[in-house]
């Protein structure tokens, strides 16, 4: 099975076959065709910007949790009670992708009239890559933002164990010629799969990256993930801002905080209650939007144009890489690794559709 | 004159003394009662906590502005268009701190209604410690948000000079029976101030602090602050996070942004036209507040009992020190360092009334 995976590494599939392929996937799983397609939207979008770690990848895991019970196939989100500016949702553990994007749609809708606009969302599970949320309102000439919180996995200064979760931060900001400026990241030093992989590869770690179980920095990977913990990163502003993330997500929104999240990768999960906040700023509200793009794309010109260090030929703005592997992967298809093929394989192989789902990957 | 000032080294004075030594000195440079208060009170609160190269310190410098008119004495910051959820604010270059007030607490009044609100400002320059700005939100129950951009100091990732500023973000959050959360961080890997103070003690800086000239990694401060740059944190974590602050501080809020920024801290200041945001989010529109207050007591004892690393015999909640450090301050009186009470006097040597002033710093 993961034989017949492995014969697509190197191969292309476009981006509309994957998508098919994952909502059908979905679909055969007991999600509503519509769950199916934004969900799908969401994992692949992700992969077309090459993090790979969060895209069609985890449709294993997701599909993992509607058979345990740990998401409901057939449960909608829906607003508990909101304001000018606010929105508290309740995720009810249906597809944490179509609550996110239930989530920020509210809070934009919200900003239209109120300028800026928060959706709190409780009762959720593990939504992906915390960006796409915040380039949906980049894409209607917004300033996103979207954070979650996360089962814990994190340390903090002093701790000799998992405190928080990587409790990651995106945004997006739309300009004018040039593409959003866009950043998402988690607030831990480094990825866990970073992590693993050095310990597949049975590779020493930097020092900075992990504790070991007496709480002191360790570059061995020996007893990861049983022991130990990844850093914040930039030791306690990193730690401050994960905090700030935890209560915007977690305290605020009614959804469980820090131990009180479960495992969403569990062999037998439950329900995991991670809480998101999602906020969006309304561009037009405060300035004429002509004149913002081109604040935007005079500030992006400046650093650009900034004189390049010794050994550097060029300075990225943050999201520039991921907005070109998109140009390419909508042009030439999507290269999946072959963790990621053969997790896609493997989700299909629990429906009784195998063969004719696996049909719609077919090769470009 | 040092020497009179280095005689009150060791002594303490009292917050409220050194509050109406402030305040008495800035009407003396032509501030109205109002607005000397509000600034002395800005800048004592941060010397409470215990971080004076953004307290009473800075009072020579902002005096020096206002003679040499990169501030107004009679300016006002007004208005200039608002709605539901927001309000951009012009400093016309009156005090910052009197700017950053007024316009947090715009924010705070517009967020009763609409749940949360953000205050854009242009026109300003350098407001002190971002953080009293989050304060101000927590200690009516709100969440603050607070941030500025700055002149051009740090480097970006592929760069080799400065870029930006080292752009700070505060916040603060309110709790129950526990003091307020409190984080205020530059975006900088390292305060300027730490850099300058390696440099005048002949000391060499941990790789990571600075590039030289060459855009390289250097340990050396011997050619800094007139070449090489300081780097962000967490590299191009902290790059993007700068580079947000940037965004909704200058680029948003008709402020200016990166180099168009006049540097406060030169020998003839212009109107420097900083740019700072503040967001306050009412957590009450969201959650009965008793309820948010016992769940952020429970957030703070599960990381305060967090199991300790090796050599740490307590985990600090962001703020933690500060506060206890303020409490001490206002029980047993300020000891100022010596380059704050040097500061103190040559400002007041400044004026007409120096012996009177000077009285007013009597020593517990």
């Amino acid at each position: 099975m993961s034989n017949k995976a492995l014969e697509y590494v190197g191969s292309r599939i476009s981006a509309e076959n994957l998508t098919g392929f994952c909502a059908r996937v979905m679909q055969a799983f007991g999600l509503s065709a519509d769950h199916a397609r934004q969900t799908a939207e969401v994992l692949v979008t992700t992969d077309t910007w090459g993090t790979h770690s969060h895209g069609t990848r985890q449709l294993l895991p997701l599909m993992h949790n509607v058979r345990k019970g740990g998401l409901f196939a057939d449960a909608e989100p829906q607003v508990l009670t909101d304001g000018p500016g606010f929105a508290v949702v309740d995720g009810n553990y249906a597809m944490p992708m179509v609550t996110s994007r239930f989530a920020m749609q509210a809070a934009m809708d919200k900003a239209r009239t109120a300028g800026i606009a928060y959706s709190a969302v409780r009762h959720s599970g593990h939504f992906g890559a915390a960006g796409y949320y915040a380039v949906m309102a980049a894409e209607h000439d917004m300033i996103g933002i979207s954070m979650t919180n996360a089962d814990i996995c994190m340390t903090v200064p002093g701790a000799r164990s998992s405190v928080m979760g990587t409790n990651p931060i995106a945004y997006a900001v739309p300009a004018g010629k040039e593409r959003p400026v866009f950043l998402d990241i988690a607030t831990s030093v480094v990825a866990i799969s970073k992590v693993i992989a050095a310990k597949t590869a049975g590779k020493p770690i930097p020092e900075g990256w992990l504790v070991d179980e007496r709480g002191l920095p360790t570059t061995s990977t020996d007893t990861y993930p049983d022991k130990g913990a990844v850093l914040p990163m930039a030791g306690h502003k990193g730690y401050g801002l994960a905090l700030l993330v935890e209560i915007l997500t977690g305290v605020l929104t009614g959804a469980s905080f820090l131990s009180g999240i479960k495992r969403w990768l569990a062999p037998e999960p439950e329900p995991a209650d991670e809480g998101h906040a999602f906020l969006a700023v309304n561009v037009e509200s405060l300035m004429p939007l002509d004149q913002f793009k081109s604040r935007m794309d005079a500030m992006i010109d400046e650093v650009r144009s900034a004189p390049k260090a010794e050994g550097s030929d060029r300075i990225y703005l943050p999201g520039e890489m991921e907005w070109e592997r998109r140009d390419a992967a909508l042009r030439d298809g999507l290269q999946l690794p072959d963790y990621v093929l053969i997790n896609l394989f493997a989700v299909a192989e629990q429906t009784e559709k195998t063969d004719e789902l696996i049909a719609l990957l077919k090769k470009e």
